[in-house]
């Protein structure tokens, strides 16, 4: 018995867990609406495994003797279901290749070590055998970080964290914890909410993501406005890397030269393979609290954000959807659910009545935590500016609601695919004065796209994480193509929204990191300089490439991943 | 007319300004007793310049024209005097020194670029000359990041910043400014405050230093406890690197790999020259304020310090100075100000009434900003937890005080070595379950060397900074040592003191950067593997040693820097 959980092999989350619109009576018709597809027809479905042909491994009979010297024989598996689970992330794109038995360069071995000690074992092992590692987390990446290159020639080894589960350590007094990096987010929680403690990091991929896997590609969480980033929560960190083990103590703050620990975070197992991490916890607030309210238009939402986080308040949440984005979180609410009622014809009534266009109304959910007193002050505060920008309280329920189910919408990408619909997500952080901007170009270069390719396709939009000086906006958009050339249409809409973020002065990504899928903007985001600044590490520290080569910097066509059609062949 | 003002080439800032202790009637008993030193006595002086012998230039002819064809004359300086004031920071070994004529190697020329198209032009010509590039900013610093190498045969080019000194823009929407890395201090704030916005960092250097060195070394202010470090307020950058310049864009949070925002913070010259620097700013608050306390004990104040940082309030500042500190601050007092009375007698009999010890008492300055309303709230959450922590409030008047003479104290350095009294500064941060341990240890190191060395000796120390999981403590140590060998005397002590802040938790430096002053223990701070993380990025980016070499990254002796005698021949 390994002991590690692990996704399913062709899609997100727990085997029998999948999508459904049971009780939702406006979700049909709302994707027939948008998209031309009825839902309701025969969907397909994921192959069986046995339909898929999986690569023999290629492991050699002297790594797997010295591999199997250091972790014991149960912990080093070439199960073949098991060498698929590892071999790529959930990206849409992952999605749809998996299904198409398109498997790439599917991993030699899968290695689920138990201590820091046996990484450091299996690092000197990969080394000695040129073989090529990739640090496996919860397996949610949707950046196709977890993949090794398609012409990789070299044993590639997957490391999956997941026996580092513990929590090491509560210094109460500083309010740090000293966690194993292999952690999934729910044990991690119950771990800490145990001793009365709570990291506060709660990103979509939660369930299936690890506090590795955080660190490694700079996620963010839901609730991060107020206690930061994963890069803010990092104090320390312990990382293996070849011949050497880095030590980053924990430190409230440091003046040492360019920071180590800011290399490491977004390093993405191109520097060693994080196995222990110093972060902030927070004792367990005396109230958390959730507000829904709704806007006349996303502008109205956005100009509300920017002037709370330029006042004294501090949600740990702010999240307001456009109003595509509230049509597809009012098409997918539960009638049966009391709270479902996202608007009661009273608050349409209302909402009418003040002249608002039931068309353009967004939807805000926004969060406190604290004492109850500071929770009072803060949404005063709060409040005062959501009514001064026309928003309307709605109330706890629906924001509750959404808080509930906050883990369950990367189920319905799986669901959706089944119907030939590929959907994912893509997400930039631009300052203030170009968060309009960036919306309105961002969904007008998709529906270029659409037109482009010639398929129905659908883009939405919600502001996830706000800062002093600007914010997130969180893209989700799906295309209508269930052609064999469906990953080319949607890397065709992919393209497009990532040179939008380009263009209008963002980032490739403000936390689902780089990876393959982001690096050919990488230039234009940080410029030539930065990459080779980069680069120029990742060369230096790694000259065999044995580190999961091939992610972050880049060396292909503008626009091109190597698993793609190149544009310019479209 | 360059219009750039340096500071004295053999001392602390303006000339004709000096630490007086006229009117401060406590202050000469005071050093007698604790140090053994008449201040009142004829005191030395600092050498006349004509009396100290400066090594020619060694500019080349060519390098020389071709620095001219893209200045202009003006700005290209041979003068003695200003290269002297360019060969050194202003630590306490920098000031014995240039006083001793021990000048080093003087840089052969001093740069006043105009743009930053002057030092792209710059470095293209020093790196074909293959010349040594430093970059200078306002020339406090500490560390000896300034100092071409001892040794260095090539030709040394100071770069000196200060005419790159203009806000260029601010975008209020997102509060963000964008500002030319040259400037200083009051000529930015100044600047920002005409058009009614602050960045509200005030390092104790901030006469003297420059918003890009700042960036260059992880500079924080006094004041940076809400707002953040230097690492926190720089969104953006552009640095001009050998053959290219580095653009980052201003983002509120990315997830664009190992930041290299953060590499390029806290590199010394190592990697190129920032020219510019997008920044945060804020609106000037409605109400600043700060508000003084004493506490029985120094235990007490810090276990205040950190309850507050765990409760909802967030002040600006929180200093709380130890029983040695506060009796330096009291005896540093000014009679005839009225506020000056930092305890009047009826203070005095509230505190033997509770039953304090008045050699432990301490004194703490804690800051608030933000609109009226919200001062009145932080003020009432810090007000109890000061009182459950024994604090007894003494009102505005000694911290308004203490914040009006907050740069005064760097002069007092030049006049206590005119006395024969090298004194100088070293802080540190560790996590709040070891600031305790730090304290008491780090004092009584310091005690240790002084008996070793032979000489009286002081220590004091504050926490400058909190965080939500520890503080940084700032120690201030003198030795009474007027003879020729009182740079090893001070050696001595210092080396006690950093080798502390790494046995007990601590970084090398919470905020004056490492340079060549404290490389040595950067393995022991950031471990092996963290310096050859930091040494493959320098060498990669420069395998010409061209930018500011020796710093951070150390090669010698470890407790050894090449300006003072090896710890094995003392």
């Amino acid at each position: 018995m390994i002991g590690v959980k692990n996704q399913k092999w062709w899609g997100w989350g727990d085997e029998g867990i999948n999508f459904s619109f049971a009780d939702k009576p406006k979700f049909a018709p709302f994707v027939l609406d948008r998209l031309g597809v009825d839902i309701n027809a025969a969907a397909g479905r994921p192959p069986r495994f046995d339909e898929i042909a999986v690569p023999a491994s290629q492991l050699s009979d002297d790594l797997r003797s010295r591999l199997v010297d250091a972790l014991g024989e149960t912990y080093v598996v070439t199960d073949d279901e098991c060498r698929v689970v590892h071999a790529y992330g959930k990206g849409v794109r992952d999605l749809i290749r998996v299904r198409r038995g398109q498997l790439g360069r599917v991993p030699d071995v899968v290695l689920y070590p138990g201590s820091h000690d046996e990484v450091v074992a299996i690092m000197d092992a990969v080394i000695d055998a040129n073989a090529v590692v990739i640090p496996y987390g919860g397996g949610s990446n949707i950046t196709a970080s977890l993949e090794a290159e398609p012409d990789e020639t070299r044993q590639v080894v997957s490391v999956d964290l997941g026996r580092l589960n513990k929590v090491l350590e509560i210094d109460e007094t500083s309010q740090l914890a000293l966690i194993e990096a292999g952690v999934l987010g729910p044990d991690m929680e119950n771990q800490l909410n145990a001793r009365g403690w709570t990291l506060g990091h709660f990103p979509d991929s939660f369930m299936w993501s690890t506090l590795g896997g955080w660190v490694a590609t700079r996620s963010s969480g839901q609730q991060s406005d107020k206690f930061g980033d994963i890069a803010d929560i990092t104090r320390g960190l312990t990382m293996v890397m070849p011949g050497q083990v880095l030590e980053l103590r924990p430190l409230p703050s440091t003046s040492s030269g360019p920071s180590v620990r800011e290399m490491v975070i977004g390093s993405e197992g191109r520097l060693g393979i994080i196995t222990k991490v110093w972060v902030n916890v927070h004792r367990i607030p005396e109230v958390k609290e959730f507000q829904a309210y709704f806007y006349p238009t996303y502008d109205d939402g956005v100009a509300a954000a920017e002037e709370i986080m330029h006042s004294d308040a501090h949600p740990i949440m702010f999240r307001v959807s456009d109003a595509n984005e509230t049509a597809f979180v009012m098409a997918n609410g539960k009638k049966s659910s009391r709270m479902g009622h996202y608007m009661s014809k009273a608050i349409q009534q209302v909402m009418l009545r003040k002249g608002w266009d039931l068309d353009k109304i967004c939807i805000s959910f926004v969060g406190f935590e604290g004492s109850a007193v500071d929770v009072r002050y803060q949404k005063a505060i709060t409040n005062k500016i959501i009514k001064a920008h026309g928003g309307l309280g709605v109330g706890k329920g629906p924001a509750t609601l959404n808080d509930q189910k906050k883990y369950d919408i990367p189920y319905i990408r799986d669901f959706l695919l089944d119907r030939g619909i590929p959907a994912d997500v893509s997400e930039t952080s631009t300052p203030w004065s170009r968060v309009k901007e960036m919306h309105d170009e961002t969904v007008a270069r998709a529906e270029e796209a659409f037109a482009q390719i010639g398929h129905r396709g659908y883009i939405m939009c919600h502001v996830s994480h706000s800062y002093h000086t600007g914010a997130c906006q969180y893209f989700t958009f799906a295309v209508a193509d269930s052609s064999e050339k469906n990953l080319d249409s949607y890397d065709v809409v992919k393209r497009a929204v990532q040179q939008s973020f380009m263009d209008h002065g963002g980032t490739v990504s403000h936390h689902h990191g780089v990876g393959e899928e982001h690096s050919p903007w990488m230039a234009q985001d940080i410029s030539e300089a930065g990459v080779h600044i980069q680069r120029t590490l990742f060369d230096g520290i790694d000259p065999g490439r044995n580190l999961n080569p091939g992610k972050i910097t880049h060396d292909g066509l503008p626009g091109w991943s190597s698993n793609s059609t190149p544009p310019d062949q479209l």
